[in-house]
């Protein structure tokens, strides 16, 4: 790869850094509490084991990308890296998409199963998970960004042979 | 591509077809009901807008899976073929990603939100959920193997060059 294909793979490599960890702060720090008939409702990321898992997976990716970015790619460990680059992708993916059916419920909750929404109790809390979950989705979407770059450095996918 | 290393990818595509489509039928054939204080209670797949988006998904990977079976595969098309595949797989990860975190609320509920769950009162709808997330789950990991092996066969990722 030669130098003028890496400032973009770079600048990406950053943003996505800036999201995920923008992600993994804003769901790790969001709190709200709420009295409800007497009762205090506190509410935080480890109520949830999904969200739990939307902090650990995005911390991972932080710690992942910072790993890729100072660490020199040769080419034959280049292509390990599109395989671990895949993997982290479909763990942010998922991270996000179980987060958002968890928020959904927790916005408009559930009348068939009985499941009331608790935004209105505590909104700061669904505040900050949806930021969580903007800044989530934002990391994903680079991932994938730079999945498609990496192919494309790789064996020009997008380059039409003649 | 050769055609010894086509037979893989046709078993890997009919493996993949055959647990999307479970998925898709399972999900979208779950009913159950229970009488609780003399009121019916039905569950089905549309209570719920993630287990809708996971029966939209598997039906639209099975249809996608089935196209692809039946047109040959050109060498430009392969290229594009991978990005398609990518985002299938991104798609399946985050349908059973999704279907998973509101599965994991009906079985033991979240006593921090206050809400109850609710397989012990529709025992059959989670066993039918349940069969359709393993289902999905294994769609979404031989959809995975589906691009490892797709990158093996465009740039030999797992041949270490000498």
């Amino acid at each position: 790869m030669g130098f003028a294909q890496r400032i973009p793979m770079c600048l990406l490599r950053i943003l996505a850094l800036g999201a995920a960890v923008t992600a993994a702060v804003v769901m790790f720090t969001s709190h709200d509490t709420a009295q409800v008939l007497n009762m205090t409702f506190e509410a935080k990321y480890t109520n949830s084991p999904t969200f739990k898992y939307f902090v650990i997976i995005n911390a991972a990716a932080s710690v992942y990308t910072l790993i890729v970015f100072f660490c020199p790619a040769k080419n034959t460990l280049g292509r390990f890296l599109l395989v671990s680059d895949l993997i982290v992708t479909l763990l942010l993916d998922s991270s996000v998409s179980a987060c958002l059916a968890i928020g959904q419920v927790g916005k408009n909750g559930n009348e068939h199963a009985g499941w009331l929404p608790i935004c209105n109790q505590v909104p700061k809390f669904c505040d900050r998970v949806t930021g969580a979950l903007i800044a989530g989705f934002v990391a994903s979407i680079i991932y994938f960004i730079i999945i498609l770059l990496s192919l494309h450095n790789v064996f020009n996918i997008f380059t039409i042979k003649a």
